[in-house]
């Protein structure tokens, strides 16, 4: 991405050196005038660089003392331990809890720190109401009755392409395929490469969906241990492949849920060879890929992808329209498979929500909302990061995303936060207990957060709340 | 349901005098005059009968010559043959083959006559885009952000269940879920109640989204022919039970796809009985029901469910707005698993589209919109029949079809319809191959045709030249 603006420019050069430690939690950064002086630029330009920086969470502005480096997320707490000890592949049985935890997250007035879900107030949501006002006037007419495009709207699938500028090359034969939201895709991608028995490799922890559709799949799990600032092992990954029969992998290469890590370019490179050569078909979940808090986009399995292995997904479901439920798949060489095993589950997307995305892209202001929402939400999860290490007993370990919107704690082992989510859904605070993020009940002393909404009063006193419950329920 | 005008009453009346006979086809019916003397209604209540009885296609107008009795499409040809062999379990394997057919269907400028969809005209579409207008309006507040009721938007459950009167007993226990579509509600029921390997037992000939979801799933269908007036025969049912071990049963008591029959009362709650009694799960199709030609809306098995034993599956696609894709089911006793499963598949339904349809069923035009719908649907059905009887080679035998959109075409016995399918779409005609209605081969000669639009030049043109292909591919 080319930076367009002086502002922003000067913003990224303040960042980094407060991110390389140049500047200390808490140390005052230079005047405006000092800036000025010291870069040559004008003084709105210095002041537009210290109000994104603010934006972004990453300086603090007091009034009349000026501005102040904030803490940075990966150095408010320790991280998470992590483990290199392979798991044996396992059935999943975590349903019956998740079932009976989803329906208590839906409730009203409950804080939303459980399911991943962004705050309206982040969501162009005038502009997509009037994109769907204007999708609505093709049913007056009839043009918007059948079932479409077997594939999906064309008008969407182009914009959907336009979007993977760089990675995504028509001509290689790629096919974009519309699904009714990112698990709708995931699902037809996974019965399509594998079926009941089979091994599939998922990283842990990991999303509770994929080990929900992995137990109703009748196959069976092999989790991987993931580094919460490096990601995934490739060592650890090789010994996996060889010590098992795996039938095909799952991963979260950009913004891991729930760690927020990501695996650098050389590893990607790396994981899509090694899966290519053992012909182990790779099924990409990025949907939190235009989310990243750093500077650029980061690349997606998929542009790694010579022989058609990768079946990328993703959706607009935590970007842009959570209610549409509008995903999408690329799934290389199994694409007839695809096809065929999404039209016979689903038959049809709605074409209303699939023509109102279309409009909306087309219109050109996705880029500008996807920057503010990321600037928002980064600030939004290092002030759940500040609220966790000032709430939470000592000893808390927190992950240091560098995109998504979930934040993953650790707390102190012998805590069962199975109990903790009891207690807290009493205070009508919803969280995620680790134990759904993992078939093997390791992480049962860890939580994920969601970071999509503000941190305001509300929010600070639920995770006050969370700290006072985890002394009560132990372990604290 | 009670009818409410005095010309109702009357066109039913003569209705039924013509179907029982007492009017042959083409004979003349009574004069509005003698019609008044005879009934002692008024000139206005007998003519609006006769105009009702032309839009459901009983009648024919003749300008100053008076009203004649339109042929019943019951005595237009004769009935498809009938086989009460049982056919042994098999794989399916008719993918590959309706993935091509599928991809044809959606070209532009096509004659409409292969997929069941109907002529965008029978929708009230303006006051569905004006529902949606209105939904949309929660977008722009963020009321419609998040992932709503796990089950699906309690308005339109509430809807759905008063559509349901009478037998839907909300105090039973029995819960209504919402999916994408009636096939995503199938999918879902039958993912819970059976898996890999299991034999599903079908109607024959069947729908083909049925061959090909137990395909994707690895089970095996077990086909038990259905005769085409009186639908499936129990007798041949409880033989297949007993020879097989049925893991769950997958019927349209009302208006099979593609045969239009129905199942009469008696026999529908003998079928619950016995698949209750058997403990072998039923997965009910209803979408047709409420397209029915008859003077009420008939039952569904849901209705004669004592035990939880019947997933009852429906949709708005085919009777109000096919692009929404918004189904439900009502699964008994096997509730919590298919909830989990929809979940998992699909994490939720846009709620967009649920608050379209629920604020226009609330409106309360639908009852109006569907006896229209009905009444055209009638008719087209039977002009279509004509058109057949008219082009087609002698030997031809058709259904006659008591609801739904779809005639099903005998032809000779050595007639490959695949060959007359490739040949009718390069001239732009539409037709579904009875191949894809078995995963045995024994409708090859047969043919599935949608009824869904109005009867133009265009059509009776299409028709004829579906009669010409006949001849010419050889068999007529």
């Amino acid at each position: 991405m080319n930076i367009k603006y002086q502002y922003l420019r000067l913003a990224n050069e303040l960042e980094r050196e407060i991110r390389t430690g140049r500047y200390r939690a808490g140390e005052k950064l230079p005047s405006l005038r000092s800036l000025r002086a010291r870069t040559g630029r004008s003084l709105t330009t210095v002041y537009q660089a210290y109000a994104e920086l603010e934006n972004r969470g990453v300086v603090d502005v007091r009034n009349k003392s000026g501005f102040y480096a904030r803490p940075q997320i990966d150095r408010i707490l320790p991280l998470p331990a992590s483990e290199n000890r392979l798991i044996k592949p396992h059935r999943v049985a975590i349903n019956a809890l998740s079932a009976m935890i989803q329906n208590s997250m839906t409730a009203p007035k409950m804080l939303p720190f459980g399911a991943a879900i962004p705050s309206p107030a982040l969501l162009p949501l005038k502009q997509l109401a009037q994109e769907i006002r204007g999708a609505a006037a093709g049913y007056a007419t009839g043009k918007m009755i059948g079932y479409g495009h077997p594939l999906g709207l064309p008008e969407l699938r182009t914009e959907i392409g336009k979007q993977a500028v760089g990675w995504y090359r028509e001509d290689s034969g790629e096919e974009i395929i519309i699904t009714n939201g990112c698990m709708a895709a995931i699902d037809v991608c996974l019965r399509s490469v594998a079926r009941a028995g089979d091994i599939i490799l998922i990283e842990s922890p990991t999303f509770l969906c994929y080990l929900q559709l992995i137990e109703d799949l009748n196959m069976r799990a092999l989790e991987v241990p993931v580094h919460p600032e490096s990601g995934l092992d490739m060592d650890l990954l090789e010994r996996a492949l060889d010590e098992h029969d795996v039938r095909a992998a799952l991963f979260n290469a950009n913004f891991h849920n729930p760690l927020g890590c990501i695996i650098d370019e050389a590893a990607k490179r790396r994981l899509v060879e090694t899966m290519t050569r053992r012909r182990v078909p790779v099924i990409e979940d990025d949907i939190y890929g235009d989310l990243y808090f750093g500077d650029t986009r980061p690349l997606p399995l998929k542009a790694f992808d010579r022989d058609g292995m990768v079946l990328y997904c993703s959706s607009f479901t935590k970007s842009l329209a959570p209610d549409l439920r509008i995903g999408w798949t690329m799934p290389g060489r199994f694409r007839e498979k695809v096809k065929r095993i999404r039209f016979n589950a689903a038959i049809a997307v709605p074409q209303l929500g699939q023509l109102a995305i279309a409009r909306y892209l087309a219109a050109g202001g996705f880029d500008r909302h996807l920057r503010r929402m990321r600037n928002a939400l980064k600030k939004q999860t290092s002030d759940f990061a500040l609220a966790v290490a000032r709430y939470f007993p000592e000893g808390t370990r927190i992950s240091a995303p560098k995109g998504g919107m979930c934040l993953w704690v650790e707390l102190d082992r012998s805590l069962d936060t199975l109990r903790l989510f009891d207690r807290a859904l009493q205070q009508n605070i919803s969280i995620l207990p680790g134990s759904l993020c993992s078939g093997t009940g390791r992480y049962n002393h860890c939580i994920r957060l969601n970071c999509g909404y503000p941190m305001n009063e509300a929010a600070e006193q639920g995770i006050a709340t969370i700290g006072r419950l985890i002394r009560e329920v132990g372990g604290g």
